[in-house]
């Protein structure tokens, strides 16, 4: 799909290469589960590897929190960093682009091109701001069926996604289980627990609090809550890492190389300045309304709710198989609750292959290097694409 | 030294009573570790149990970043809830003051009565606000010694602290090693990891980006930082608790019972509206500068440094005996952080107690109710009781 043009040379061979995203629109209203419908929508989607002829190599990327549809790739010869799993989807890597067609669109009421608070409401001819309708991962699910609708993918290879993401992607397996053939589900979990759910409110509070937050209407005063957001990134930033990692790169290191004995300044440890960049970087390019619709749509997330609270009654409703990954250093989403969706698949008497990777780098340990995260997701993809008829020839 | 009124019928038996904090005022100027000096400065203080005549058997208790003077007893009958370490603190308890002369202070740089930003800057009759200088612990221990001397207390019987007064404690036993007969080190650590410090970051700039902190002078603007203070107390707030306790106090229970379907309330679960409670709380009391100042003595504070960065030799200076706790689920200040200090107690061929508790309760364990824990304290206590020459008869 990406076009591999001259310029590609300075890119990594491993790469998918520049990419481009495109615009789906659809003009059928889509009902929401909070009882309100959106008239219309767009989702901007990147998409990478080509699709099979029965169309039955396509791979829906789920993205989290602060992701987007720009997953892998470059946008420019110039850009310095390719897109968020770049070292997972690729030529050669665990979701290989020379078997499989790789979709990955943003989020409904995300803030990179898909339709969301900082789309035009139709009926008012204004932004929508705080009036967004607020979202379920099942709103998401349905919008990216009729993404797939539109691509002619009766059946996805597989479902995959981290954190927020392997949310996602264990909805699709219950809501649609006849159009998923595989589940990857890493370092996510059926709930979050009283301590994600607090970390959230904290990082809420923190928008809300900020005095160019206006209520949400910030967009109407020219205005952005960048302390807020940039608090919010800081506080998730935090717990997306371990102490171990930290303290491997930070430690107790000082900006000025020493102590300035009876100085005070603001900033002196380099855990704080880059803590602080960071922030700011998010503040900048991320929207404060899509914030708050995406943490509190991750709050209410509770897999088997609607199953009599019985997560094994939520997966008989699968018929998929499943790949579920855990870190050992990441407290947001532990390896305990990676066990639970196992535990619950097993019960519901699915397929399942589980594996806890030793890792230092706390819950961003799905996005990055691991040599045996890379085995383990390269060897259960290469069985995926065994799988399907066109053996991966395309 | 507590009057027992005829209105303490009121209060619990075993509690210390009705308390009222005392006042001393030190007209030597205080030099500091910043290289500025107080000409001069106040600590408000709280005493319980009565000095026995060699004035061998005081305590000094060591305050949290959070904490104050009042450790024991009730201000008033219709005090709702006792001094902050009331479970440790009184007769029978593991600090027991038929035993002990226990003395606590309000530190300097605080906000509880103690000189600190709230006071009066005597160079220019305003407030000192943000031009309060900079503290280190070590400045805590010379103003604590002098408010030993005004007592006529040569040597404490035991230094006690958690976590930042745990600190203040190890610090106590270095820099006047002839003093101390006995450290009590609990939930601390020698200095803070990368994270910690992180930690602090994020609530000092929540502090400082709230539009009412101006630039420190909010006193002066007659406003206070009010969301920052609360933002604050928040972060720290979750990090004092563990997952599990969070989860077993509040799990993903709702306010109102049942999820709202569609609706977005801005406080839904039970822990959202915990968390606001504490912060809004914390924020009527506190003050900002000394929130900014406490949290940075903490960043700064390392036993260590001066001795080459070897703890082993810092522990060398100091001639007493330790007792050190920990809890299995304090993530804040871990076991392994207790560990660290016990490791370089031995390398220094100190002599030292060491139990890890289990508990459920995160950091805030230190100041909770627990079998174990107030077992191991009060014989270790008792020892220290029996050392001294009245046998704690007064």
């Amino acid at each position: 799909m990406p076009e591999m043009p001259e310029q590609q040379g300075a890119l990594p061979h491993n790469s998918v290469g520049l990419t481009e995203p495109q615009v789906f629109e659809f003009d059928e209203a889509l009902e929401l589960s909070c009882g309100r419908k959106l008239d219309n929508y767009q989702l901007v989607v990147e998409s990478y590897g080509e699709l099979n002829e029965d169309k039955s190599n396509a791979v829906l990327i789920c993205h989290a929190l602060s992701g987007s549809h720009h997953a892998a790739g470059y946008h420019s010869v110039s850009d310095t960093r390719p897109g968020w799993w770049d070292d997972y989807i690729g030529p050669g890597k665990p979701i290989d682009t020379n078997h499989f067609y790789v979709v990955c669109p943003n989020n409904l009421g995300g803030c990179h091109g898909s339709t969301g608070p900082r789309s035009l409401n139709p009926a008012t001819g204004k932004s929508w701001g705080k009036d967004f309708p607020p979202l379920r991962i099942r709103d998401w699910v349905s919008s990216q069926a009729r993404l797939a609708d539109r691509l002619g993918i009766k059946q996805w290879a597989a479902v995959v996604g981290g954190s927020l993401g392997g949310m996602n992607a264990m909805r699709w397996a219950v809501e649609y289980p006849e159009r998923v053939r595989h589940c990857v589900v890493i370092a996510s979990a059926m709930k979050l627990t009283a301590q994600n759910i607090a970390f959230n409110e904290i990082a809420r509070r923190a928008i809300r609090s900020d005095a160019n937050f206006h209520d949400g209407d910030y967009m109407g005063e020219n205005a952005i809550p960048r302390d807020g957001l940039a608090l919010a990134r800081m506080i998730g930033h935090v717990t997306y890492l371990s102490d171990e990692l930290m303290g491997l790169r930070f430690g107790r290191e000082l900006r000025s190389g020493s102590f300035q004995r009876g100085l005070e300044t603001p900033i002196e440890f380099q855990v704080e300045s880059y803590l602080r960049h960071q922030g700011d970087r998010f503040a900048e390019s991320f929207d404060a309304n899509t914030y708050l619709l995406m943490t509190k749509l991750l709050d209410y997330f509770d897999l088997a709710r609607e199953y009599d609270n019985d997560p094994v009654r939520a997966f008989t409703h699968a018929q998929c198989q499943f790949l579920v990954v855990s870190f050992s250093s990441d407290w947001r989403f532990s390896p305990a609750r990676s066990r639970e969706i196992v535990d619950a698949l097993i019960g519901a008497n699915r397929d399942v292959v589980y594996t806890e990777i030793e890792s230092a780098m706390g819950h961003d340990a799905f996005l990055l290097p691991n040599e045996r995260y890379q085995a383990v997701f390269q060897t259960y993809m290469a069985g995926v694409a065994n799988e399907y008829s066109n053996g991966g020839e395309g």
